[in-house]
């Protein structure tokens, strides 16, 4: 037995007792008479002290070449402390010892071991074994662990059932790029590694399952931006006999769960607001509602003016400070250099002090009087004390800038509380947008093509299938979001179910009768055996972990990330493989 | 709303209600005055009642158009029935439709959707979502979901946390063959697909996390016997801190859950037999022992009488099959053309009979008169009615043929009943074991090189340590199997966890340090920061839900598997894929 109890465990009532613990060492304070080793497991530290006069003259000298990280085992007897410390658990005890093992020396670690610790990104990869032993990193993945089981236990008392789909799948192209695997048994022939189960899923609806989830691995072989992985996890559901309602309100029900039972709080019921809506008011499809700073459109007020900026813009829009009127010139440049960065790329800012003296100070007080600056007022519903900002421009454009205008003054503001969680649910997406991007399977009169804005197997509304025909782009979905403090955390639709309306739906994504049947025949084929009505929806894992540990970054989040090179620098992969390995898949690496 | 019930749901209680049922049409019968639908969904089977005088002509009209696997909904009022069913949980009552929507139509199934089907396997698999419609099918995937949820609630309790490894990791020449993935943004690079998660949970064991586990995908590229799959299930778990006794217990702790939880069952205090004992008594590391029916060595007592056969083999061993002695001679053909298989491979099959009436005849009489024969009846503690079995050969074979024999006797005798569970542990397997095979990184005086038994991160037992320098193969491991009715189900060892002995044991299975430091670099490095003492053990966990299930075959507990060809038959993968996704990950296929 290497331990009796973990380094978490003791309490007053243990004194006296023969205890042995095992674990790694935190550190050691040698001042000569007496000598202090903090031992550490997952489950916390206890203090081990030893009088260097009293204890045997073997245990001092183990006890002197102990150094950080070493892996020991101590027995010995609890005490009370002299000097209790309310910042461990175990503050009330320490270990007298009578025997310490040394069980594995250990170099010194390339970083310390503390919450705060001074390695940065790359060496801690590298290190990853370290990086977990700190409690930060460990609290992020229990916390994951946390959340699974919850997911898990809402979801089985829900009559779902948990199936694994395969991972050895068939390459499509419509999507992101697929990571593909030689078939050695099957030459020249490949599978492809899922960018999500949804054939299958829909095909367990067809197989009568009803309601399936599934927290799997997917995977996308896409150039990655800060913080996306390669391979990721999401938690898939999907449900038969459903409408939409039956989704929202069953998933809206999974996520309150979550917010209870993993942090104790009552989330109230979730709003819903449609596409439209997100894109006029925060122009955005997965606004940050934990405050409220609404887009005023402002062309009526403000044109006309002789302000040319404003005269040419196809939108003017703005959003109005609470209490930012006396944001200095300073802070105003930096605002304007925020939105004219290359990645938002606004032509300029024009803001409007309301000052606490209720007089209106703008920044182009050149064209507008005090007169038409109250029109701005009335407006905004700007208090003495508020800062109005406009940005003009082509309509998408300014929309989106202002976007991150208004986010940005919802972190400058104090607005964004990481512990202020506000959950809605975005509805009525379009089923599909044009891509003015021309390739191989370009239809459309604009030489572009239509793409599903969700995916090809999202129903449209009912009422707006005759629209398939004549105005594609005013057709919406039965597709909804899940947005939590403005990040996309899920998402789904109702599916199409009927042969004929899916084979149109490929059609219109410019597939070929021939491609759409080589490639989601067996999809297709299933309709015709009595398909049920169904729909679904997936939760990226990673980033719901992520929220609910009030952290921006994934990669926290999971036990081994890669970097934004897809490499796995612990192990140092992806790696050449032998030649006999490139024959026996019958391929060659390209000169 | 498409259901207020499921067709499992209604009873007696319910009778006057008006409901809404949806669900797949299992049959219809018409008998002119009177229509019966049998709605069928996931939860059970609903009777509806059409008496076609009272009912509008529309609803009639409908009744009649519907076919098997026909989706619709149908609303009306539940009735006590004329003439109740207990086959089936709703048998009580049956809805008396107002209105009845095809939400889809069907095109007759290629096979009937009941639990005996008329469907082969193949066109069972590629249309393996009507094959889920049926209830045997089904009852799997869902045992499957109740072990993985009791699981998880065993290991949970104990502070286990599930950490998901790393799919896209690097390619190790040891073990089976790796499916791999080339990398497009590291041409020339390749992932591989985990085999199994080992290196990564011994790294979480390095990192601090002292109990881990999770349900995961592994992969191997091997040739497919009957009943393996390219992709599998696995319950991998790894403990730190631990000798193997508390690994022992904890997991006949988790298999005592399960069939407590799954099944109802106590099963009893989990024996255990060495590796040494099981091949010396059953010729078998994985024996069942649901019945007795060991091995008895004859060497001693054949040997010297003339017979060729016994005279001249390495080694004669026997089996004694109670109540036997009555076989036909035809049905000792059998039995002797059944070890003949090459498969097999034993050279003929010596018996003798013990008779009812105390006589013994043997297949041997020439060279054994009955005074021999009562010293083989006093060796195998033979009572009258028995059958004693012999076969001589070479140590091995002649061990591995009658294993072979002994289940089949034991199938014959109907001693193998799939509802009797008999599980035990297997310990004290060799480390190492020989293989004559030479290649390129052999080592060895014989020419042929030593493997790892379990893998080479497999501790052996510290008091056979300075074994290795002497007699490698007389090393004992400190690994274990779980083997449940002759079934391995898991396995496992404590590992090594000191850098020098690791180094060592690579040097023994014929890695150069160079070989050895560019593969497993990162987990002897790891070694360096304080290891702690680790091991643990996995399940197949396709197997496991297979025994529970009582079937012989993983493939039904598996929602979509693929066949001896690695092929998905369904969605046909894989496949070729295009030219530019080749040209994308610079590979090229082979001419």
């Amino acid at each position: 037995m290497l331990r009796s109890h973990t380094c978490g465990e003791l309490r007053i009532s243990n004194a006296g007792q023969t205890v042995t613990l095992s674990g790694w060492v935190q550190g050691v304070r040698d001042k000569g008479s007496l000598l202090w080793i903090d031992l550490r497991d997952r489950y916390g530290i206890t203090q081990i002290t030893i009088e260097t006069d009293k204890a045997s003259k073997e245990l001092v000298d183990v006890a002197r070449t102990l150094g950080r990280e070493f892996v020991i085992s101590v027995t010995g007897t609890v005490a009370e402390r002299y000097s209790k410390s309310d910042k461990l658990e175990t503050g009330d005890v320490e270990i007298n010892p009578e025997k310490i093992v040394v069980i594995n020396a250990a170099i010194t670690p390339p970083f310390t071991i503390e919450d705060e610790t001074d390695g940065g990104d790359d060496i801690r990869m590298k290190y990853r074994y370290l990086d977990l032993r700190r409690n930060s990193v460990r609290k992020n993945l229990e916390l994951r662990h946390r959340i699974a089981i919850e997911v898990r236990n809402y979801l089985d008392k829900l009559n779902f059932l948990e199936v694994e789909t395969p991972v050895l799948i068939k390459s499509t192209p419509e999507g992101a790029r697929d990571f593909v695997v030689p078939s050695r048994m099957n030459p020249g022939e490949f599978y492809a590694l899922p960018q999500s189960p949804q054939t299958f899923k829909q095909l367990l609806m067809v197989g009568g399952f009803d309601r399936y989830y599934q927290i799997v691995k997917c995977f996308r072989d896409e150039d990655l931006r800060a913080d996306r992985q390669p391979e990721f996890t999401q938690i898939d559901c999907e449900m038969a006999f459903v409408e939409q309602e039956d989704i929202l309100n069953t998933f809206e029900g999974l996520i309150r769960h979550l917010f209870k039972s993993v942090k104790g709080l009552d989330i109230p019921t979730l709003s819903r607001m449609t596409y439209a809506d997100a894109m006029k008011f925060y122009g955005n499809d997965k606004p940050d509602i934990r405050f409220e700073m609404k887009f005023v459109e402002m062309n009526d007020i403000v044109k006309g003016k002789d302000f040319k900026v404003f005269d040419d813009a196809e939108l003017v829009v703005g959003i109005c400070a609470n209490g930012a009127a006396e944001y200095t010139r300073k802070q105003m440049d930096e605002l304007t250099e925020f939105i004219k960065r290359p990645q938002i790329g606004a032509t300029g800012l024009i803001y409007a002090r309301y000052n606490l003296d209720g007089t209106i100070k703008s920044s182009v007080d050149k064209f507008y009087n005090e007169e038409e600056l109250k029109k701005w007022v009335a407006a905004f519903d700007a208090k003495p004390g508020d800062l109005m900002m406009l940005i003009a421009g082509e309509e998408n454009k300014a929309r989106k800038a202002l976007s991150e205008l208004r986010l940005e003054m919802g972190n400058r503001l104090g607005l964004r509380d990481k512990n202020k969680f506000a959950c809605h649910w975005i509805i009525d997406f379009p089923l599909l947008e044009f891509s003015e991007e021309v390739d191989s399977t370009s239809v459309g009169e604009k030489g572009g093509r239509w793409h599903a804005k969700h995916h090809p197997f999202t129903s449209p509304k009912l009422e707006d299938v005759a629209l398939l025909e004549t105005d594609p782009g005013a057709v919406r979905a039965n597709a909804y979001d899940l947005v939590i403090n403005g990040v996309e955390i899920g998402g789904g639709s109702i599916r199409i179910h009927d042969k004929n309306l899916q084979a149109k739906m490929f059609g219109l994504l410019g597939f070929s009768k021939e491609a759409a049947q080589a490639q989601f025949g067996f999809l297709m084929n299933a309709f015709e055996f009595g398909a049920p009505p169904h729909g679904g929806l997936a939760f990226g894992f990673d980033r719901l972990c992520s929220l609910f540990g009030g952290a921006d970054v994934i990669r926290d989040f999971i036990a081994f990330p890669k970097n934004n090179s897809g490499r796995d620098v612990m192990i140092d992969s992806p790696s050449p493989i032998a030649q006999a390995q490139l024959d026996e898949l019958m391929i060659e690496l390209k000169k």
